[in-house]
């Protein structure tokens, strides 16, 4: 579910692809996504064309390493889970691409269960077991809705696994 | 209203081209807006310098035709209207631009009336009309804001039809 | 605290450097953020590989001159301030760039105080002065959370400035 936006300034396909593992391998290990629940788009600025402006917000002496990561996810993890994963990006960015937490923004911005579609042209997380086969037993959005506030818009591992295996 | 980012691997501009139609095409036809309310930034990523990445979430094949649609607008429509909308767009993108339905991720970002200047320095939304003329004839920002909350921030087309005649 | 994406046409550097310097500057005079607060994604489109489409949404007569600026920021700003920012953003862009202000779309998309880390693997605007070195005096999140609310988010300047001489 968490749709990634990675902006760097001139960087390698090696270092581009260990920018988007280390984001990714931060966020299954913290936010409780499943490993295949990736989409990522990576740039890389040529500095001309395109490219990343930045200062020293903060009292943080940032780079031309510097790395923007934009997520966009489901409402209701709580601050110190959102804390726990900047961290550990910022742990395995300098792990797996060199890059110093002084030069990793991330930002978040979140919306809600009917706000996806994985494919199908579906709302999977509006989907529940069998509703496709057997629309008098689908439950309302409305309640599915509700659900979703209830339970913070996690748990996606469970619901996707839920409405996977008879939805698609 | 909408800003619409669709992203997809080496695209030919032909290809770019009928993705953006599609989507368009959908949201004209699914979420009330008139035809001519278009704002898309289109990317053909290289697979180098810039590129997308993807897995098998919720056991959807994904291939390298797949596309990435982030729709921002203005908050209200029912998920119902949602589900209608990624059901339109995926069937468009695989009539006009061959693309699996598959392959189509779509996530909305919602916000709200103040949020949205379309030229002139304006926040249209919170316009009335004649406010410019008569501004003690004007309503109030916070009115507007109440209204859009009841409305759910719908009703584009009419509340752009008129605040545009006397506003612009 | 801003983390804003332009999207343009075909833009030399110094144009883009132009439209960069512009919104930035609109930001700094109108919602109050320090001028070190530079978080910008520049992107100049050739429009093949990647392009930007747009219409005469409201009746306002766009061409290729056309910009899209999207700001991401925490809630609260009112919407009088919003309009504020667009007004100064569409006279900024014209006095540098040379643009006609019909041809700035901006949009906003707001998030919260737990939705940044400005680096470090850290979310600043959760810290409170000495909570790194002095854990036992740190404010929980959620009662920051709370004044977040309070504050609408705002008053960066002042939060940023606390966090910073201790946190980092």
């Amino acid at each position: 579910m968490p749709l990634v936006r990675i902006d760097a300034l001139p960087a390698g396909t090696d270092r581009l692809d260990a920018l988007g593992r280390a984001v990714h391998d931060a966020l299954v290990e913290t936010i409780d996504i499943p490993p295949n629940d990736l989409f990522q788009v990576l740039t890389s600025h040529d500095g001309s064309t395109s490219t990343l402006r930045y200062a020293d917000f903060l009292d943080v002496p940032r780079d031309d390493d510097v790395v923007f990561v934009a997520i966009t996810m489901r409402a209701g993890r709580p601050p110190e889970v959102k804390q726990a994963m900047y961290r550990r990006i910022s742990e395995l960015v300098e792990k797996y691409a060199g890059t110093d937490p002084r030069n990793v923004l991330v930002t978040v911005t979140e919306n809600a269960s009917p706000d996806w579609s994985f494919g199908h042209g579906l709302a999977q997380y509006l989907q529940s077991v069998g509703s496709l086969e057997r629309p008098s037993m689908a439950r309302g959005s409305a309640e599915l809705l509700a659900e979703d506030l209830l339970d913070g818009g996690c748990g996606d591992r469970v619901v996707a696994g839920a409405g996977l295996r008879e939805d698609l």
